[in-house]
């Protein structure tokens, strides 16, 4: 199978470089492909602006930069930038995509957050499909990258406790609510539940040797572990166009866990 | 009064680009002194890496890059980068501050981001005070910021009920948790409801002439509106070091509401 790493942190010799190589090591020892992108040793761009489009291109109908615009016109052209193209081709080509990064202010570091940003152009992860006030496109559980598995591994310097489900932090799977459900199941990706490691600045060799231990059970379920429940966004359980769950569904629910369906919804939380 | 606003759009004359200008002439009007970050036409550098620190402070006793190290050293030794340093004295000198930024990813753009993750500087932002079995920094609700007042001004593409309770992208209060909570209350700033404009898209002059009736009315309150009752780390909440909420609190609460207090709890969610 293909998969396709994501990356960034600064220092090659952290825990977060240790885990890049191991997990590219492990698949291609079981005889996966594997393609990275070490968006600190690309020297990624990481601000989305008008340099990433041709004049043409970059302008609306009233002269003015709008992202979504803009992006939408050079995919269609195919005018994108070289490194953007790439990327997409890599997410094209992968049956699978892991998202390695540390938890930086309660997300991922802004390079990463910045890929997200320019990648995911207007008519490849959003805006795809009839939007209507029938429809809304195709994007929670369809689009251009469904069939496709995701998995994030993250790294934390708090504990686990400060981050359960009484901790100061929130919840680990709520903060990741918006990159598992709006970045990765929104284009259409099946996503796992995460990989977290809590406590990096005590990680000595024992605790190294379990971490690997746990990430490759990991990666090897990679191909049959149960995906996170999310909802379908057209699969009968929203009201289009406002988007809200129907009445009949979970009535008494609200938040980020409504969204998961309840038989799976109690599996989901921690790693 | 002090006011910093922190901006991050590509186009000046984008909605975001009229908020902007108008928060400014409001409050100016007001005599009120504002200063302005844009981010974009900063070209601020959104990447945290080795190159913001002089190389006697940029590794660690093992002879690697780790930022909090780094940065805490930098700090202590007058030796940041002057673009982080200007930004943590606008920090200081304000009152409150503005953060105004479309909604991207369900996120803030990466420059932004890379704002909080270069001027967040560790002895700054984070790991300030004593850190022990029996205390676990300055943090949430005290800290180098205190006493100032943080409102986010946010601007989405989605309608109100996309982002409402039961609505498709999460409720927002919850997706801005992370950012109110993480970002603006964890260095001490008492955090205000935000002002948030959906459907962008359709704004046209009547409603631009509303939103600006709202926002300058949140603008003269921006003295006097109760911020959202975050439970301070150090006010005995929390159980320390393993800083879960103690059993006596809200024992049926779990996630990002159980850190408000009740009595206010009803009223931080939309605007």
């Amino acid at each position: 199978m293909n998969v396709f790493l994501l990356t960034a942190h600064p220092e090659p010799r952290s825990l977060n470089g240790s885990l890049s190589r191991f997990i590219v090591d492990h698949l291609e020892s079981q005889g996966h492909q594997v393609q990275v992108s070490d968006l600190y040793a690309m020297q990624w761009k990481a601000s989305l602006d008008r340099d990433d489009f041709q004049p043409a291109d970059a302008l609306d109908a009233d002269g003015h930069f709008n992202p979504s615009t803009a992006s939408g016109h050079a995919l269609q052209r195919g005018t994108q930038p070289d490194d953007i193209a790439a990327e997409q081709a890599k997410l094209l080509w992968a049956d699978a995509v892991i998202v390695l990064f540390p938890l930086w202010w309660y997300s991922m570091p802004a390079v990463m957050k910045g890929w997200f940003d320019r990648v995911y152009a207007y008519g490849f992860a959003y805006g795809v499909g009839e939007h209507s006030d029938h429809r809304w496109g195709e994007r929670f559980g369809e689009g251009t990258l469904a069939g496709k598995r995701a998995m994030l591994v993250v790294t934390t310097g708090g504990w686990a406790s400060h981050y359960g489900p009484r901790g100061i932090n929130g919840p680990i799977d709520d903060l990741l609510f918006p990159i598992h459900h709006g970045m990765l199941y929104y284009p259409g990706m099946s996503v796992l539940p995460p990989y977290v490691v809590h406590r990096t600045s005590k990680v000595d060799d024992a605790r190294y040797a379990l971490i690997q231990a746990e990430l490759g059970q990991r990666l090897n379920a990679l191909w049959h572990t149960e995906p996170i429940a999310y909802r379908a966004q057209n699969g009968g359980d929203y009201e289009i166009p406002a988007l809200t769950l129907r009445d009949d569904v979970v009535p008494d629910l609200t938040g980020f866990a409504a969204h998961v369906t309840p038989a799976t919804s109690g599996t989901v939380t921690g790693t």
